[in-house]
């Protein structure tokens, strides 16, 4: 099946409009670079979406036509409106993929898909990243080999506050000597979760074509297959007899 | 180590006050008679919480004084105040175990902590459930043999939306069909969580040994064994020197 | 991507030629019978390969041309040699699929990846299975429904002794009162393993379309991503410049 | 529960007699350097058994008078009797637990019980190994800190060939820049299986605090809770009426 993905990239998109450093970087915005590098796939339909975009970009059409939604924030979390964390968190649940990158660890929807408080150490020292390959077998490392660098990242370090991966992707080896789980998979109602670690704001983290890789993998990986909503607990017939008992109990009433 | 766990029942304590059928089985409330179940485990140390105390009873003191907190809701999951569910959930994530009950699948507070709707099937049948015991060799089922039944039970269905469990205890079989992962693990920041499917409000089932020994079981394994908070995301300083770097990057300002 | 599935299935052969029963159900083998229900599918490639053939069919350059290996066999795991089961093991470690079908579950191959007895209860009963779907956004279940049904089954029940599973795809209900982890992924080295539970020889079930379909996307989810031995421990030069150290050690000689 | 823990130590004993640089560290063999360092904690009462005792030191009374078994082999992996290695599988099946030292990673028992080849890359170079807690609530982390660190270790590095952990305890940061799943966890059958990376022979690893309390912690995590063989596929009667079916159904004979 020659499947395509409908991707959209969501970003905050304060820093490259306000920050000279990042502007540099990123003249268009972290968003567009990560459209740029994905469109080389021809499987890969992208769309983008900012905060301050009515809704935050993210309406029920557009989560609804999404088929995996990249997830990009960091000195706006607290912007990003309840309700459409809540719509996001739906559409993840009744089966859309959501790829969190960097900062995005201490996003609402990621912190509300996790149910834990998904902290971590950090610091800004331009060091070094290696990334460990521990699954070579897995879709999201297709074509990659047993490491592959950054010159040049934020250090993110555990102990990350995240429940236990269902499956663990990439180790992180820091210069400074720290580690991170820096590829994780979760699966949650009917939709996929990946974090992917890197992508700090001043470095060129998303013109390198092994990042780009692991996000175009990731988006196809945790791409929607169905669209089933997990938020209903029907009263459901039996499909066997049920034997009738002697004793006699109340009912309670309401159910939930 | 003759280690004492000090257990805090919370239960939602309506039914029992309101429903003649329910207060026929339970007089005293359901906490009461988990209490008495408990009791007779002399390293269970246990006090009882209810939604209509002040606080709902759950105060910081409390919390702190308490290795596991059982937790029983049904109707009334939406009286539950968002702080104290807050206040609930950094506990667990610092250390705190949390054992959650039948219809409490759809409290705020393991919603919160999974992520997920938690949504599921039932029906009030007066059917037989017999729970199969797919792990012999863990602390949770230490004791029971290789199933036990309940003879009247409401049936609770899958698809249950919940996060893969870190470990499966207990499938239940159902006379009218379904099936249920009815014992479920998980890890959640420092803490550990428990969901323990039997305890529909209008049959005895808190009276049966074997349900209050996986109870007692899952106190003692869902102990704290640690206080620590993870709701901070402290600057690092490097353990190994970093070598400087000829490229110059800017800075990006506020960090998380 | 149209990615071509190049798929072995590799049956026993031995109930179908000797007795009456499983031959009128059967007459061309259960192998035979996968093979047209696969070859469906115009992405699947299908060969056979048989116990009673040279190395049982499954020579080094049939495994290196094979994505994902079907395994069924029951009356005669003692005559498969330890030597092909060994080449087996390491192609599924270098990226091999694996798809374990019913009393395969005591196979030498599928004992030797799990590290269990995989041993379980059963019953030749006619009885009805149910296979609740418990991942619904899962490859493995495209295109099913919240359960299918089987009309007559042999019957197996927990305990089964196999590691827990990565990701839990069904459970099956039986009418005689079991349940069963009846699908189940594991990876194992860079390969992935499914085990499924139907396909009693006596009964028409890999006729059956929803039993086929779930062998189809199995084979489509384990499929060879990558072929990389995973049977060498190489000494490995340093990446980082290690400090002298003033201390001096000794050199213990032969390393593994 | 003031729960004694029988632990038997299993050491190779090669290197020690063999070579002056290990014997200096480790005169006794390093089974008597971990006995001595468990010895200290009350609850844990060890006993030591050697490669070149009769049956390994490791007959069928001893193991059934075992809770917790250590095992540290490097040289002499094929001296080790298939048939004591399953016996030791079995026992691990039946529910006692197996802690594995260093290179035991390559050990027969423990790529036994895990199905997978357990490589990993490695170098023998003084190098600083710095264990990182991803599990600060988890009982075999009782009394540590975030990290800690060993001044000389041997490198072992990813990608390491073990099925997913069920549970990662550390993750390690080398000096030469590489990473390693250094604490991990497994069930298999009734039994439960921690590998605890360091442990090279030349450096005094087993006279370390930090080691050996990980080690005390998980001898207890690991513990012996229930005595039950999981080498059995019983026949088994229905528990529940079956309903007759009107199709008839040939019997295949032979069952595993």
């Amino acid at each position: 099946m020659s499947t395509k993905v409908r991707v959209t990239i969501w970003n905050e998109f304060r820093h490259e409009r306000k920050n000279e450093a990042v502007k540099k970087v990123y003249p268009d915005g972290m968003h567009a670079a990560i459209a740029k590098g994905l469109s080389a796939s021809k499987d890969l339909v992208c769309r983008t979406a900012t905060l301050d975009e009515p809704e935050h970009g993210l309406t029920e059409t557009v989560l609804k036509e999404t088929d995996a939604l990249i997830w990009w924030g960091h000195v706006a979390h607290g912007d990003v409106k309840d309700e459409v964390v809540k719509r996001v968190q739906q559409h993840v649940l009744a089966g859309m993929g959501l790829v969190v990158l960097h900062s995005a660890h201490y996003s609402k929807i990621f912190r509300a898909l996790m149910g834990t408080n998904c902290s971590l150490k950090w610091r800004e020292a331009d060091e070094k990243e290696r990334f460990w390959n521990l699954a070579p077998g897995h879709p999201i490392t297709e074509g990659l080999g047993e490491y592959f660098e950054l010159p040049y990242e934020e250090m993110y370090g555990e102990r990350f506050d995240i429940p236990e991966p269902d499956k663990l992707i990439f180790v992180s080896w820091f210069e400074g000597g720290e580690v991170f789980r820096s590829g994780c998979c979760w699966d949650r109602g009917n939709g996929r979760v990946f974090y992917f670690r890197p992508g700090h704001e001043t470095y060129p983290t998303y013109h390198d074509a092994n990042v780009i890789r692991v996000i175009a993998n990731a988006c196809r990986w945790a791409r929607r297959r169905v669209t089933m909503a997990t938020d209903k607990t029907p009263n459901s017939p039996a499909l066997e007899p049920i034997q009738k008992k002697t004793v006699k109990f109340g009912r309670a009433g309401v159910q939930q």
